[in-house]
């Protein structure tokens, strides 16, 4: 399932313009236009289309009311990409180098400080009111803990409870605020914007854990990224947490994730243990449950073709291959 | 002339409440607590006490009104400061361990961005509206623009007007939203919101020119920093520019600076060439220009107490000693 396929007619249409909308959110200065535009190239825009699919849940909702908060989601999150890269040296990201290998840390910070303030200025600009500003700085600062608790227990093993409160805070509380924001921009009443939330924080959990799981299997031509980098960083996630849990060559895996290096050797092994394991099938049980529950959640009180649209991007979200 | 001394009685006694505030704002997450309590302590306050002042520039304002905004402006100046150190590589700010020296650059970033999020959210909560939103995200902006220009043109001489350009948009555009914010909350007229705009840039532009001289013949002791920090990290500074224009030995000067690496013994060369030039008396000249202009704008309509308040602040500014 392609992600662009997924989409009902007004969301396509709608990609269309929200293309447009984040280039000219980076054109007010030359430098910052040079050094983003390749930045926000290429990506799915799976926050803001899920924000614009929930804007459009039951009836239209006139661009100029959805456009630049679609905008400043994906600034937000490019913005959380651009830090990301100096957090992982990363050279490139959606396939162009980061800011970060072109310009130095230094500026890279700078680029994304730049595309976070740009975000709530296109909010403020707007006239959002509060409510909304509120859950965009609380999902930035939820990104932010998230990622906090990450790096600071590398090379750790996590227990599922501490594994699922990080990737709630790293990406399931984004997609459900995109979703809740889509759901408030439309005036839905409370129940269906509950509901959107929650569908959006299923879909958030199944996306992390088919992230994690891409990251150790993942076609490596079509995600562009050699397996085991979560490994290699000291990022510990669900396979190798169920691995650990029922494999025979438990301490095997165990001395080798938090030695503290990781080889391309150690990455081989640690893979071969996780699918002697049954840690894939566990991984992807685990996945389809969330969007189960997503899928469970969804109104029927939206139009069919949003409907349609948001059932496909939960297939997507476990199918997907990158 | 001491900061606190500067202050009013209604300014001196909001100090207080304001430190508590500040640290009632990171009290969220142990970590942050933890990580943030350090930085946020030790800092003159400048930024949030301009607000207040302005807030209460003609009747007392309640601080449930005032205080969350101060705090903002607090923890936006505080995160551009863990980020300038991941930027600078500095070990020290404030006296103590830098966020960067003591958890690494990946979560020096975060909790900068972090403290930003928590800013917008502050102001989010309590209410502020549109206006203020908007002021708070381009002053954001404008910083990071000032910066960047900063880091792309390092060993590089600016012309007078892109030193003033790059001074404006990383100092005077923050000190000047202050007062703006200030004079909005209170609720003043146009033209003393106005007025008390043009304060603030003024007196941001005396700041950060003393600040720049500061950096080459401030006492060590008391700055905490050794000289010509800015020349060793390619920043090139007002002392500078007019020695390079009017000294007999600009060839010199400008080969050292220029040259992409500078020594203990370049330094003290280059101080050496400002201080034979007539740089200091320039910079103190242009400073103390710069002060008259926000003395001049001060409204004649304020209470006198708050108006000598600002008015010393301004003496402070320029006679300031760190």
């Amino acid at each position: 399932m392609n992600f662009v396929a997924a989409l009902n007619d007004v969301a396509a249409k709608n990609l269309h313009v929200l293309e447009e909308q984040i280039k000219l959110s980076i054109a007010d200065d030359p430098f910052i236009y040079e050094a983003c535009a390749p930045l926000i190239k290429g990506g799915k825009r799976l926050r803001p289309m899920l924000f614009l699919l929930c804007a459009n849940a039951k009836s239209p909702c006139p661009p100029e009311k959805t456009m630049p908060l679609a905008t400043a989601l994906e600034l937000i999150h490019t913005a959380s990409l651009v830090h990301d890269d100096i957090i992982d040296t990363s050279k490139k990201r959606r396939g162009v180098e980061t800011a970060n290998a072109k310009y130095g840390a230094q500026i890279a910070v700078l680029v994304g400080d730049y595309l976070f303030a740009k975000a709530f200025q296109l909010v403020a600009d707007n006239n959002y009111g509060a409510q909304v500003q509120l859950i965009l700085s609380k999902l930035v600062k939820n990104l932010c803990v998230g990622e906090i608790m990450q790096d600071r227990s590398l090379f750790e093993v996590p227990t599922l409870a501490e594994y699922y409160t990080r990737i709630n805070l790293k990406t399931a509380v984004f997609l459900s605020s995109c979703c809740r924001l889509g759901a408030i921009v439309a005036e839905l009443d409370t129940r269906e914007v509950e509901n959107l939330t929650a569908y959006g924080s299923g879909l958030g959990l199944a996306f992390q854990i088919i992230d994690d799981l891409l990251d150790f299997f993942g076609d490596e031509k079509i995600t562009g990224k050699p397996h085991g980098g979560d490994l290699k960083s000291g990022v510990i996630t669900l396979p190798v947490i169920r691995a650990l849990d029922v494999s025979d060559e438990a301490d095997t895996l165990r001395e080798l994730v938090t030695r503290g290096e990781v080889t391309r050797a150690d990455i081989d092994a640690a893979i071969k243990i996780i699918q002697a394991a049954d840690a894939v099938d566990y991984c992807r049980t685990r996945a389809e449950a969330h969007i189960e529950s997503a899928r469970v959640n969804l109104p029927l009180t939206l139009t069919t073709s949003v409907s349609l649209a948001l059932e496909q991007i939960a297939d997507f979200v476990v199918d997907r291959t990158r």
